[in-house]
């Protein structure tokens, strides 16, 4: 007889999870069990996995408990692999704590929870919630970056926001929309452990009532295009604030394939937020 | 407050379908409604929604309920459109029928569905289920196929299986995985209504202990490359039975990427059996 578990299925920007449930720790599934939940056709399909349990109860959460987080969110790429941080993931995380009442957040108040990247922050400003991603760091040596659809070499910013990024600016809407990723970008020097590119563009106005707009396209390693990926918005706008000099404002909005997320600057540390939302509940029988 | 509905998510050899119970026929969902559904990343995910409903409660199905069918598959595609039938779908549905106790199908009995296309007889002789296709046709005029990959076009034969396909045979497994069918085929003379365009196989030894054995990939009109197609399974075995002559077997084994499905000729008629699954159930919110 198989065992079946109780599942919510999430997403943020078209990035989508599976969360399970398991207050106590006491689910242990394989990566096979993971990748066959993932699966989009034989499974329930999802980007990865977010594990609902309590820090002590995981061992990856014993500093995150001491740290005061209650609740860690133990994150798994669709091939079941552990994952680190997911700037879209961690806000669906935390709207299922908020929905199943596991956690509350006031609109003044934050909510710590676990990751393998540390203890992340997440507040609710206004109807969406914030996580703040910590510093950033980019780097001054120069990448290359050549696409499918680019008649040239571009150069590109290295941008690390816990993972690495290098972001590329385009002329324009036409070049943006012309490129074709299905064809893996190519970086020049490769870095050593890969990065996800970000190529982006200006909205028109770049800045207007003090906020910056760009919109973008993210081809993400080991993985291809993708509708969203929350650290590389953060990136994005992290690189186009550099670019723009000392006048660019602390604000930005960015337009993904998959919807639209807000990113703000504070005491050097960057913060994202935007929508996320659950879909549907359901029973599955693991395999 | 939006409407809550609970539905079931089943496959067939990677061809996927939400199941909506709907006996008295009071749902009635929009196209945006079943895309959004259908929405891999923002929905529940699926090539298509089938609906159960009773015969005498949709408009398409009092032709089946005076033929004695008790249940209709209402099956609509991605995009909200009514389809007609689905080799795969109609497994996937009787097999809800079944699980849920609203049919029952002894192993030597056939059960009746209501479908767009007319009733189908579905029995059981064995593990997997066995829906009679009909009647088949071919056309004498030859079809030109070109397609990325192969070096010049080739000869197809157009079989018809209730809805229109076109068969290629192909020189070996190396010319079929080296085609690529991210790039959509040319049919030249092109058909009125295109047609599903099946790139086929044989396997060695063609007929093993009176069974023959091929393996295809499929392009879908209007869809691209899919895991699998029932009736291009039935047509492709079809038309590679064509080809081998008078001694050719009655019964074929068909590999496709999601999986095996298995062809009779009987009397005439093309039977379609093989693997049918329910995966999860849940609850969805209608948008």
């Amino acid at each position: 007889m198989p065992q079946t578990i109780a599942f919510t299925k999430g997403q943020g920007t078209g990035n989508d999870f599976i969360l399970l449930p398991d207050p106590d720790g006491e689910l242990d599934l394989s990566d096979a069990q993971v990748a066959a939940l993932c699966d989009r056709r034989f499974g329930i399909g999802a980007d990865g996995i977010l594990r609902v349990v309590r820090t002590p109860a995981i061992l990856d959460g014993h500093q995150a408990a001491a740290d005061g987080a209650e609740w860690f969110m133990d994150y798994r790429n669709a091939d079941g692999s552990p994952a680190e941080m997911c700037g879209n993931g961690i806000r669906v995380y935390v709207r299922y704590l908020l929905e199943t009442g596991l956690a509350e957040l006031p609109v003044d108040g934050s909510l710590l929870i676990g990751t393998r990247a540390g203890v992340k922050r997440v507040s609710r400003p206004d109807e969406h919630l914030e996580v703040d991603l910590g510093e950033w760091r980019t780097e001054e040596d120069e990448v290359l970056v050549r696409a499918k659809g680019l008649p040239v070499a571009r150069p590109g910013l290295s941008v690390d926001v816990g993972n690495p990024h290098v972001v590329v600016a385009l002329s324009g809407p036409d070049e943006l929309d012309g490129l074709d990723l299905a064809v893996q970008p190519i970086l020049d020097p490769a870095p050593r452990d890969g990065a996800n590119i970000e190529f982006v563009v200006p909205s028109d106005p770049l800045v207007h009532h003090g906020v910056g707009s760009i919109r973008l396209r993210v081809f993400e390693r080991g993985v291809g295009e993708t509708l969203s990926c929350g650290t590389g918005v953060a990136a994005a706008a992290l690189a186009v604030r550099h670019w723009a000099g000392a006048a660019a404002p602390d604000r930005w909005t960015v337009d993904v394939p998959g919807g639209t997320l807000s990113v703000r600057m504070v005491d050097g540390r960057v913060l994202l937020s935007g929508p996320a939302s659950l879909v549907f509940s359901g029973q599955v029988a693991l395999a």
